[in-house]
């Protein structure tokens, strides 16, 4: 049996999973891959902090040079999230030589370029399954076995706070700040959501998903950021009864050399699959050129299915005689010879208020024909204080046509109360 | 770059597709895995016959030693289909120390102790991802993802043609004979359609998939296997109402050392992520200690999707250096100190017809009631022609109770018209 000294980058809810994993699965793990993991030291930052497991003390130590620098110490297992220590640690890690599995998408979606060079340079392995949709393996699945397609597009629902708030205001009609309240509560929802809201955690992981599928890299800055903050109960209860169903979602589309890569709320049918995909759950939905459409659904958060993902993670480089790189080039910027766009196309769900007086209808509708955009979907209802509510949803058309049409109609006697995206039709 | 010379046994459908996108992704497959294939020889049957793709006359042949007994191929894929002669021209190659790759379900699941014991006496790979479910991963999930979870249950929707006539039937109210007919001409079924409409085709799955999650061989014949060319459109038309949708389900549980694997029609609740796989799509739903529930969904045949797998075990055989084998036995029997029971526990749907007169409801119930059965949901119909039809589903059952129980109940005033298991509560 071949014995691998292992040391942790951090020791919270994940750390303790793994931990727990590794110890209860020991015999598992010996008999079916013939590998002992021995966990030597155990960064942490307060040695006296009350922990779900029971740890030897003499494992904890304060000081990253003593796993970093521990020639002992053949693999790294980082799990403190956040970009600063964690990638410098990283990165001395890889120096060494020492091959390094992170749970840490903020830290790899920022430093890529610099962690996977250094491990190329070191021939050191760096693996990051769960850095993204937790004990789904959608990394895995992207790399090992979609190696003979052409992917062509991605969605997922790939934060899990923000499909718990989505979920239960959809249900409940309930508005957003009430929701946020009662997941921050339930400790679904940080203190300061900002990370999860407004979408830079989603932001990050499909950066990193989508740079493995389009086999070239897609930096977080070019990924197209917008929250769930501002969604208003009223669309979602709208788009309901249209027969559609309110989602953040990170898509990632790839058509030639040209690159979309964005995170917002999307209105997607009620069939598809990604609509039934409910409160804190993941999934990931993708199309492939020979594979066609699929879907991997999963738990994209937690102690212990994160912790599934990275002792996967730790057995996956255990087992190989080579370290995984991808192909694509270390620098921190979009793949030579493709460009981004942000002029996308899609369907779009417009809420309108307008003065209830004739010829309105006919002005909104002449604006968007303006542009060549067709409407799919009207809905208006009765007047309030002489003011109309209208619902539209329109057959596809361009990011930069639509924002040309509303601002001519919020010109007239209409305004544009709502803009959301659809897609999967 | 390395070359490995590959032969195919077969070149129908699937073949083709593996032919065609190994060409059209060549310059991929070399710039990603630094790999080339080349296709020395073809097992074909007729040798004028017209295919798809445009092939070189030269590489056909109609002897199987051609491509097994040739030392300069490295790597057999077959697609024949079939028990025999696949298996005996697999164990061959496996004999001759080369790598094998298989599509075939039937094969595998009938002789895999043979197959893999061969190919582990010589060193030799034996890959098996197209199997099943077509170009989903659900064999590398299986191995490489979730080695560090204890897999309790697997529920799969594995057999596409299974699956496209329950949804017409449900999505229409058809009877299961005109929806077949339809599917037949749609080339959606076989002229003779026995190996999927009575449960064959998921129960050679089933086996294959249960054996590598429990880390035990479960062979093909200890599966229970119950068709759907026995139900009637009114049980599903009877469920809908309750809030079920009718599956074939493929079902594998672990309890400890007790193991259950069936094939039936299943009632699952219309929120459960199985209930929107339509169409002739496949998914599996499992459930692990750390990774919780987890679903994969794509589609499970046709030429593209399962050429999509072919290939990626193609390349994940070419990178490894050492073969991958699972722990278990090669032994056609079910793994030492396992049982199978047939006394599993879920839920069931019964329909009755009874007398329409006092006391029959008391009868049924009591008779129910003698086994420890209750009932969670009841629904009982005006009477035609003094027959009342009673529909209920019980709570938490074991099937040799409800058997009795409904042997018990047919010697009364009623008739139990039929019996289906519900899962996923």
């Amino acid at each position: 049996m071949r014995n691998i000294i292992v040391g942790f980058l951090g020791c919270g809810n994940i750390g303790c999973g793994v931990w727990k994993l590794l110890s209860e699965f020991e015999n598992d793990i010996h008999h079916r891959s013939n590998v002992n993991f021995q966990v030597k030291r155990i960064l942490v930052r307060d040695m006296k902090k009350k922990r779900d497991e029971i740890i030897p003390e003499e494992l904890l130590t304060t000081c990253a040079a003593d796993i970093t620098d521990d020639p002992e110490i053949e693999m790294v297992v980082e799990f403190m999230g956040g970009e600063e220590p964690a990638t410098q640690y990283m990165l001395r890690a890889l120096e060494n030589g020492k091959t390094v599995v992170t749970a840490n998408k903020m830290a790899l979606a920022l430093n890529w370029h610099d962690l996977q060079a250094t491990a190329q340079k070191n021939n050191a392995g760096l693996y990051y399954e769960a850095a993204v949709c937790g004990a789904i393996p959608v990394i895995r699945t992207t790399i090992d076995s979609l190696q003979a397609n052409r992917i062509e597009a991605m969605m997922g629902i790939i934060n899990g706070t923000t499909n718990y708030i989505l979920t239960r205001m959809s249900q409940e009609g309930s508005a957003y700040q009430d929701v946020l309240r009662d997941a921050q509560r339930l400790g679904l929802a940080e203190p300061d959501p900002t990370s999860d809201v407004e979408g830079f955690d989603a932001a990050y992981k499909i950066s990193i998903l989508s740079s493995l599928a389009f086999h070239a890299r897609v930096p977080f800055d070019v990924v197209y950021r917008e929250g769930i903050s501002k969604v208003d109960a009223l669309d979602i209860a709208y788009g309901k009864e249209m027969g559609y169903t309110l989602k953040l979602l990170a898509i990632a589309k790839r058509d030639g050399n040209v690159i979309d890569a964005r995170v917002h709320p999307t209105f997607i049918p009620r069939e598809h699959p990604l609509s039934s995909v409910h409160g804190s759950f993941n999934a990931v939905f993708l199309h492939g050129h020979a594979c066609q459409d699929m879907m991997l659904f999963g738990c994209g958060a937690g102690s212990a299915p994160t912790a599934s993902a990275v002792v996967s993670d730790m057995l996956y480089a255990a087992n190989r005689e080579k370290p995984y790189h991808p192909t694509f080039s270390n620098e921190n910027k979009l793949a030579e010879g493709l460009t981004v766009t942000d002029d996308w196309r899609c369907s779009f769900y417009i809420r309108l208020t307008a003065s209830d007086k004739p010829g309105v209808m006919a002005y909104i509708t002449s604006c968007l024909g303006e542009e060549g955009i067709s409407i799919r979907n009207l809905m208006q209802r009765e007047a309030v204080d002489g003011h109309a509510q209208i619902v539209l949803i329109t057959h596809q058309a361009g990011e930069c046509a639509i924002h040309k049409a509303l601002d001519a109609i919020n010109q007239g006697d209409a305004k544009v109360e709502s803009l959301i995206r659809v897609e999967g039709k």
